[in-house]
Formats: C-alpha cells, structure tokens, sequence
C-alpha cells in the first residue's frame, strides 16, 4: 500500500539558535500526569472521566490549582473551560495552547490532558526562567471533546468558545443515558443560558499538544511531529429497520433482517476505505441491537460510520460510496434506512506560519521532529475557526489511544512540552 | 427457493367420527390469556415475565388458583413448574400437556403462555363434559423456556423433569445482569439443592401445544399444525478480539479490526443458510461491542449465531460450514477467536402414533389441519428423552413470535385446544 505523501517521514536537521535553552522538569510532567489519572481511574491504567462528571469536576478543580499554583490569572467560562493568563506587558490578542480534559469510556491516562497540562506547564516554565512576556499567554482546559457521554456534545468547549453552540442545543443534546446537557451543567452550578459568554474573539494563536494516536511517530523512532493538516471526518449514524421474528420458524428468504444488512454494510465500508488506501480510514464503532436476543431476528439495528480523509475530493468520494452502499444493500433488503451525522467537520490546513516556527523552536531546542497530518479530529479544528492554529504530536507507544492501553512516555512528553515552550517563546517574548 | 418437503401443505379431509364433539369456551380462553398478559405487561401488547422475578411469580401463583378452581391436584416442583393433576381411574403413567409461562424480553401474549393455559382448559372442559378419565392426566406450566433471563438456564422446566440439571448448574448459570439461578431461586423460596426432586419417570404421552411462530399455517390458511418433528438448533456465542485503537489515526492495513471480522462472518452464515435454502435457517440476533464507541476501533465484539435444520445431515452441513467461515476470518484478519455452545439440540421426529393420533382428533372435531415441523426448539423437545411426544401449533399472525406484536386470534387458539382436548380424550377416556 502506497503511503500518502503526508505520512512521509521528513526529519528536520538540529542546528545551533539564538533560542534560549528552555528546560522543562520531567518530574513534574510525570506528576501532574500521575495526578490527574486518580480522577476517573479506572482498571490499572484506565480513565474514565466524562464532562460534568464528579470526576471530571475534580479534574477541572485540580487545574484551576495548579494554574493559581503558577500565578496565573484563572478563570472558568460559562461551559467550564477553565483559563490560566500570563498577562503580557504589550496586551494585545492572546497566545493560546491547551487540550480537554474529559475521556472516552474508558480512555487512558493522555489523550487530552496531556496538552492541557502540557500548556500549563509550559507557561509556568517560561513564566520562572524568563518572567513577564510581551504577549499574552494562556494555559487551557477545554471542558469536552470527545462526545463520549453526550455524542452530540463533542467539541463542547471549542464550540462555546468559538460561538458555534446554537441556543437550544444544551436542551437537544442527550447523553447515552438520556440526561440533557442542560440539567448536567445545572447539577454542577454552571448556567446554559450563558453559554455565549464564553465566545472569544482575541485569540490570535492557539496550539494544542496532543498525543499522536497513531504509530507513524513510534515507527519514525521521533518524539515529537508537527501537525500540517488536520482530516475531515464525518460521523453516521445508522438505523436500519426490518421486522423482528422468530430465528427458527421464519424462513430466511421472507426475512427482513437489519442485521443481516449492517453487517453487509459494514463489511463494505470498511473494505471501501481500506482499498482507498491510507490515509482513508472507516470504523464502525459502535453498534446497538434490538431486542438483541441470541434466538430473534432483530427488529433494528443502529450503528455508527465514522470515515475521513484530508484531502477534499477524496472525502467526497469516500463518503458518497459509504451513503451509495447503505442506500443499496437498505433498498435490496427492503429494509427502512435512515441517517443522519452527529459530526461533519472540515479538513483544515495548519497556519504554515506557526508550523514553521514550532519547526524552527524544536530545531532549537534539540528535538528532532517530522511534520504530519492528523487522522484524528481535535479543538484544534474548532479553533481554527477564530484563530491561527497548528498542533503538537507526541509518540504514542503502539499508537494506541481511547484505551487504557494508551502510553507515551515521560521522556517523549517532556520533548514535546519542550517544543510547545518554545514555540509560545517565539510568539510572545 | 425450493421448500422442503415437511413444509408442503398436507390437508386432512374431515370426516364423520365416534369421538364425541368438545366444545371449549372461547371467552374462557381470551379471560385466561388476557389476565396472564397483564403479569409483565410491557407497552400496549407486550409481556416482559422473565423465569423466577415477581411478575413469574404471579402469573405462577395465578396458574395454581386456576388448577384448583378446575379441581385438579395442584403441585410446584422443586424449580417451580406446576402440575395439575386429574388423576385417571386405572392408573399408570400420566398423560401430560403444557407449555412454559416464561418469555422473551419483551415477548408476546401467546408465545408459551397459550400451551399452558390450553392445557389447563382442555383438562378442565374434559372434567366437566366427560368425568374422570381411565388414564392421569395432568396440565403442566413449565417455569423457564427462553432463557431470556438466564441464557444459560433455557428449557430450565423440563430439563428438571428429564433430570438433565447438573448439581453445579444452578450456580454456575448466570443472567445477563450477573445474578445466579441459586440467588434467583432462594429470592423467591425454592430450595436449588432439591432440583433432583423434579424428575419424573412416570409420563407416557406429552402434548405440548404452541404458537407456531412463522408463517406457514396463515399462508396455508388452516388454525392448526400437527408436528412431526423439531428442528436441530446450535446457539453459539463467538467472540472475537483485536486491538482498540483510534478511529482517525491508526492506518486500516495495521488495525486489527474485530467488527470487520464480526461482520464478515454474519454476512456469511446468514448467505449460507438462505442459500441452502428452506428449512435451513441462521440469525444473529444479539451483539455486545466494546467499549462500543464511535470513534475507536472495538477491542472486542462478541455475538451469537443461532443455526438450525431439521435434517440431520444436512445440520452437520450447515454447523461445519459456519465454523470453517467464523475459524477462517478470524485467522486471516489475524484476531483471536473463541465460540462455544449455549444449546446443542439434537432433531426429533415425533412419535408417530401420537402424530396420528392428533391428526385422527382434528378431524374428528372437524377441524382441518396440516402436518409440518417445527423450526422452533420447544421443551417438547427435552421431554422426548423420557416420553412419547408431539405438538399442536396453532397460526400465527405474519409468522410473528418473540414480539408484543405476536398475535394469535381466539378462534384460532381455540380450536387448537379443541383438538389437544380430543386427543387427551383418545387417549386417556
């Protein structure tokens, strides 16, 4: 299989610079990381920690310490992203970097945090050796991303702060248990109907940190990559609908059974964006069956699609073959088919600007890097919308992530803080 | 599609007979069933009564009142069936008829409850036409069929009376919800080391009469099916296990992808069994994923396959078949398999003196009616290691079973417990 040109390895050389040499502690990268984990443990290495849970909210209040631990000027929005400002001597727009803080369930001990932390630590790094910046500086924890309690909710703080939640969206929006978003904001003493206070329009820069994901890292032996371009994603929701009866007494060929097409489906998207080759990816998550008895014919069964690609004419192509297919095998089977997208988000290319500079900064500081795309949606992708971005990887062992099993090590996550560091040095010193 | 010879309509002629005319009371019938469907009525036509929780527990205490009323010598065995006895003025071994009182999750009004109930009818209404018989008869409420409860307690009812209970089933069988039959069964008074007390070697004949659950008696447009034979059935459970990873970042030729390999294998037996063609019949009706995400790669999916065939033969076709296909994908897509049995049915073939017999009373009661087998497993099937057996089914609207849509009218239910009453009347007056 031919890679794509965005997963080629490109290793800058390490030169000399007139950067300062910025020294990130590991021990408090390890604890800070260590630390965050107990909330939500979960198994050994696992965390389960989703927005406005007790869990989650102990999160939130461990990073408004530590920012205030940093002397930082710390606020929570309307959504609870929580803000940790290093005013700088010239004002202006803010510099900003950050991630979220909430999991899939379960999910391990980095996939967001890391960047959340990551930015905290680094201001606080800079903030000691090299005191007041020109720019202002902030440290950010959005309060959610992953969807992995309320689907319609992902990208929750990057939505609020980019103004992108509509009025009635907290009461619309359902967890898997059936809660709204506006009774679990309520149940933490957070208001819903001020959810547009929490727009910000001074944002000049924003860089997340962020574990990879992936394995391109790991098998380029590198520490660090930076983001380019990020993939566009659409994720399906399917429902597919024949009639439930008995699994002995009804004959096959007067059946109409959902599963029986969802698994035709399924097989067929997934081989479709496989022979697409990378960097196309399709997965089927999800799937929920009912009645979901072992001697029934279901009556329904729902499933979820998730497909991206980054380049634009080649998504439109994934995803029309994926909707032709279900369409298809629906019809053929005679079963009724509906859906609909719980997100459809945009490829987006990196400000090549601050890509070059986080270059430059790792080049610096000694850390060998790559530049790549990501195959995972992030913030970063909201905040492009009223910002300059670009992101930071850090290599995930195994490229292994939304798993307990998900690991990068302290070595690899200083590197990256490091990176992150110096990048906010050249902006706003 | 060529159907199988068992499912061609054979059509009895009626003809003028020495039995005498019974005449069963169709209020009777829907009062009977219409009260039963209250205990676990779930939404407008459904019924939620899963083996030993309280709405069991009152349609149990609700089959002894009834028994009494009619005058019959009413017993719970040590798991809880019921017996009502008539008992025969010359003795011997016992004529038996019934059903279970169990159902799905949800089920029906029909699905077992009928064949309970009828039973108790017939042995009433014959009490009352024609006095104590010659030969025991006895009506039977089998406790737990389904094993919708209990997946691994189905035929609970007459696995007890056939003494195919093993001492450490009872706590080595778990529900869905974790519990065991042990705590289930002291929660409610019955004592699980007594099990081996339920045993019966004393029945000649067993009669169980049921729903059909699929289409071929409307289609034929006849109320009543005599069987004569059951359909072979294996329930296996599969489990297949890969690697969680992300959605976006981890390429497709590096995923070890268990809902690929899930639904390249129930795309397959389902074609498998449709292609062999009538009565051949595969489902998969119950699938768990985890961690069940939309944007992670399933760690694990695990699913059932339920095969049948009536034939001997041709089962071991149909069986040899999946489990090549399930061992194949699994190895090719490089994922760790395991499957193993909840049920391994063997086919039988009815006693044809019974068959004859049933087929003698319908037409003697002037109600026509076609011989055919059962794709359905029923504890007709348990009982025949120590009885004579055989079933009446009764039509199903649209084949449905398994469904709060599952309709059977009252005429039909009647005149199918009209002729279960002529035959426990040829063979115990």
């Amino acid at each position: 299989m031919r890679p794509n040109a965005a997963f080629v390895l490109q290793i800058k050389e390490t030169t000399v610079t007139t950067t300062p040499r910025i020294t990130v502690d590991p021990a408090i990268v390890e604890q800070y990381l260590m630390t965050m984990a107990q909330f939500g443990a979960h198994g050994e290495t696992g965390v389960w920690r989703t927005v406005y849970d007790p869990q989650w909210v102990a999160a939130a209040n461990q990073y408004v310490a530590w920012c205030q631990d940093a002397g930082l000027e710390t606020r929570r929005d309307a959504v609870g992203n929580i803000w940790g400002k290093l005013t700088g001597s010239e004002g202006g727009k803010s510099i900003v970097s950050g991630s979220h803080i909430d999991t899939q369930r379960p999910g391990g001990r980095y996939d967001g945090i890391l960047g959340a932390l990551g930015a905290l630590i680094a201001i606080r790094t800079l903030k000691e050796q090299f005191g007041q910046p020109k720019r202002t500086l902030e440290a950010l924890a959005f309060c959610e991303e992953e969807g992995s309690r309320f689907p319609g909710a992902a990208f929750w703080g990057s939505r609020a702060i980019t103004g992108a939640i509509a009025p009635d969206d907290p009461a619309q929006t359902r967890s898997y248990a059936d809660e709204t978003v506006v009774d679990a904001m309520q149940a933490i003493g957070l208001d819903p109907s001020r959810i547009l206070e929490a727009k910000r329009d001074d944002i000049d820069a924003f860089i997340e940190l962020h574990i990879e994901q992936g394995p391109i890292l790991e098998q380029a032996g590198l520490s660090v990559g930076v983001v380019e371009g990020i993939t566009g994603i659409r994720h399906y929701v399917v429902q597919l609908t024949g009639d439930a009866n008995h699994a002995g007494a009804f004959p096959m060929d007067l059946r109409r059974d959902p599963m029986a097409g969802a698994a035709e489906i399924i097989s067929g998207v997934i081989s479709t964006a496989h022979r697409m080759g990378r960097p196309a990816v399709t997965t089927c998550g999800r799937m929920t069956v009912d009645p979901n008895g072992p001697a029934i014919v279901p009556r329904q069964v729902t499933f979820t699609v998730d497909a991206r690609h980054p380049d634009p004419a080649q998504r439109r192509l994934l995803y029309s073959r994926h909707e032709a297919l279900i369409a298809e095998v629906a019809a053929r089977r005679n079963l009724d088919v509906s859906w609909y997208l719980t997100h459809d988000l945009q490829p987006i290319i990196c400000d090549p600007g601050i890509v070059s500079l986080i270059e430059d900064a790792a080049r610096e500081q000694g850390v060998p890097c790559m530049t790549m795309t990501s195959g995972a949606v992030h913030d970063t992708q909201r905040m492009s919308e009223i910002s300059r971005v670009a992101m930071i990887f850090v290599q995930s062992k195994d490229g292994r992530s939304h798993t307990p099993d998900e690991f990068s090590s302290i070595a690899h996550c200083t590197a990256g803080i490091e990176v992150l560091a110096a990048a906010l040095y050249k902006l706003a010193y």
